[in-house]
């Protein structure tokens, strides 16, 4: 059977990082895990406990399909909490994950053929999305003194639309207030859609993350329960968009989705009142932050990005290798820990660059550090 | 912000029969739900203990793209059980239900602007997904002397793919094996893409519905734990793809959907050793079934598709009213029973036509056959 021109888009080259550590792991050696995008804490007990309980009393059937209106009311309340905005739940429509937001915002505001702009290094997904609904991604080269983010002026003419995460993956980096305003106004100025992907929000360590609903009602806001909520394998997230797009949306999702997963609706009702834990949760990796900001320039990586939110650290090694695919080849080989080549962030520079992630435990971070430093001290 | 044209799709017409039915409840009256597509039933037990137990031991992250090995190979199991068939558990993609099976078919047959074919009377999300995706449904009216499917000599010339549905919704017709292997040689002589949905095989009451998978390897087969596993809320299905498929669909999934909700997938695993309380199930929806075909033509109902499986009766209704929609809000207001104008099936033809399903208990069903044919002792 003959398939599409567009169903072919680019395999994830962590992907064969994280092969290559299952494979040494099942020769018995003992790997850190610097590549995963994903805590590995479970979801906080209280939305386990809700679950388990709805399973009790409920059949578990279709919800409708903007979500549960408790959740929607629950994820408005959270906004009023992290940023002192009064969001109509109305505006708010619960997704399959960040996953399904992205399909969604880029049906509804975009038609095939249509150019749509993100910064490179970026989430890779984007990308590959796009693709699959027959739309070209336009990629911006961003600048580690601009903290990895695109400029306003780096704005192609010819798009319809931009894709701006802070913070971002896979460098970490977030914008503040008055650079999202900039790009949120240059954007609106040339009539291109704006969307923001906040899915690290909740995860800073410094100041917090302005979200893109602060500047302005006309955007969309894409989140998810999977990373601050520690919700990844739930499939369950969120997306908010402006009034007179909700039913355009909502007609998308019934035919799309029908509904995003009920029990995963009702586990992440649960989270949202679980805050003590999610919050210990973050203080792990803000000690992990620590450890990695001292550890990795002792070890030899020095060019990093400014760490500001998420759960990685970006660092440029372009004094060592031009093959940064070789490279974590051979750092799982010969340290035992597997770290992330950057290709999959940005097919131009990414082979002079890692991200490493500090999402597991503190003592997998210590291990892991003194690994690197051991290997960088044989290596250099 | 501007919205694409793609993303303008229809409104479901029984989104409003479910929200008159709802509305009526809200002020006290008892409503009989003919309107629903999906059991009353939760998931099994044993997939409900399944998940139970694993949200104690494990963190539920992402599992890898495909699904968890172990759901394959008991998909694969259930293909050699259901039609003797060993299927390949490489072949097998766990989906976040039918639809992200639907969105994955698509995205990885079709390009934009491509023309896919489907019959009508059909389920009204392949036209709209199509549509999302920048594609263009064709509809092939059929025939009820054809168990309302379409013949080989229906299928257009320049199309490239084709979407039959073996029980069908809203008919619950089958093609039996001559009829369906006469579709996928006709489809394959044209090279046309041939995608069969399967979401209700296991619920058949006399002869059971054959696989595309018997008659072919070369075709893409949709199935779904919603209806027969009775889960419908937890969103999680499969798909079968060519062998030289699976890699197009692998890379997709990775990038539109990361893994389909880890708890539905253990719960799936559980479901598929729950046979014996699936089979009470569909015991029940046996004896509806014969309830339905007694009671629905003393009420009037008498011209109605061959019911040979799902939980649907598809009745023309061409001799009782031209506006189908007028007809099912006079049937809600009058005689209290929610039932399915068939416009959202049939844009042409479904002004003449009401899908009743017998999915809930078999009270209801007594109860909703008295009151119709209450109803209709008025009417005529």
């Amino acid at each position: 059977m003959r398939s599409s021109s567009r169903g072919v888009v680019d395999a994830f080259i962590v992907m064969d990082v994280m092969e290559a550590a299952r494979a040494a792991e099942a020769t018995g050696r003992h790997i850190i895990h610097m590549e995963v995008g994903q805590p590995s804490t479970p979801a906080p007990a209280g939305a386990r406990t809700a679950l388990a309980q709805a399973m009790e009393r409920d059949a578990l059937g279709y919800t409708v399909t903007l979500g549960l209106p408790e959740l929607r009311k629950g994820i408005a309340r959270l906004y009023q909490s992290w940023y002192g905005i009064a969001l109509d739940p109305g505006r708010i429509v619960v997704t399959a994950g960040s996953s399904a937001a992205f399909l969604l915002a880029f049906t509804a505001l975009f038609d095939a053929g249509d150019r749509v702009a993100l910064g490179e290094p970026g989430y890779p997904s984007y990308r590959q999305i796009l693709r699959a609904l027959s739309l070209t991604p336009v990629g911006i080269p961003t600048r580690v003194e601009d903290r990895y983010q695109p400029r306003p002026g780096d704005i192609p003419a010819d798009i319809a639309g931009l894709i701006v995460a802070s913070p971002a993956n896979p460098s970490g980096t977030m914008l503040d207030r008055d650079a999202l305003a900039a790009l949120i106004g240059a954007a609106q100025a040339k009539g291109i859609s704006f969307v923001s992907d906040e899915i690290y929000h909740g995860l800073h360590y410094e100041g917090r993350a302005v979200s893109a609903l602060e500047i302005s009602d006309d955007v969309y806001v894409i989140n998810s329960f999977s990373k601050y909520f520690s919700m990844t394998g739930w499939r369950i997230g969120w997306m908010v968009v402006p009034e007179d797009h909700i039913r355009i949306v909502e007609r998308l999702a019934q035919n799309m989705f029908i509904c995003p997963p009920h029990a995963s609706q009702v586990a992440a009702l649960g989270a949202l009142d679980c805050i003590d834990e999610l919050e210990a949760n973050r203080s792990v990796y803000a000690e992990n932050r620590r450890l990695m900001l001292e550890g990795l320039p002792k070890a030899g990586f020095t060019k990093i990005a400014p760490p500001d939110g998420a759960f990685y650290i970006y660092a440029d090694v372009s004094d060592l290798t031009e093959d940064s695919r070789a490279f974590a080849a051979e750092i799982l080989d010969r340290a035992g820990v597997a770290v992330t080549p950057g290709l999959d962030f940005d097919p131009h520079r990414g082979g002079q660059t890692l991200r490493f992630s500090y999402a597991r435990s503190t003592a997998d971070i210590r291990e892991g550090l003194a690994r690197l430093a051991a290997f960088m001290g044989r290596h250099v």
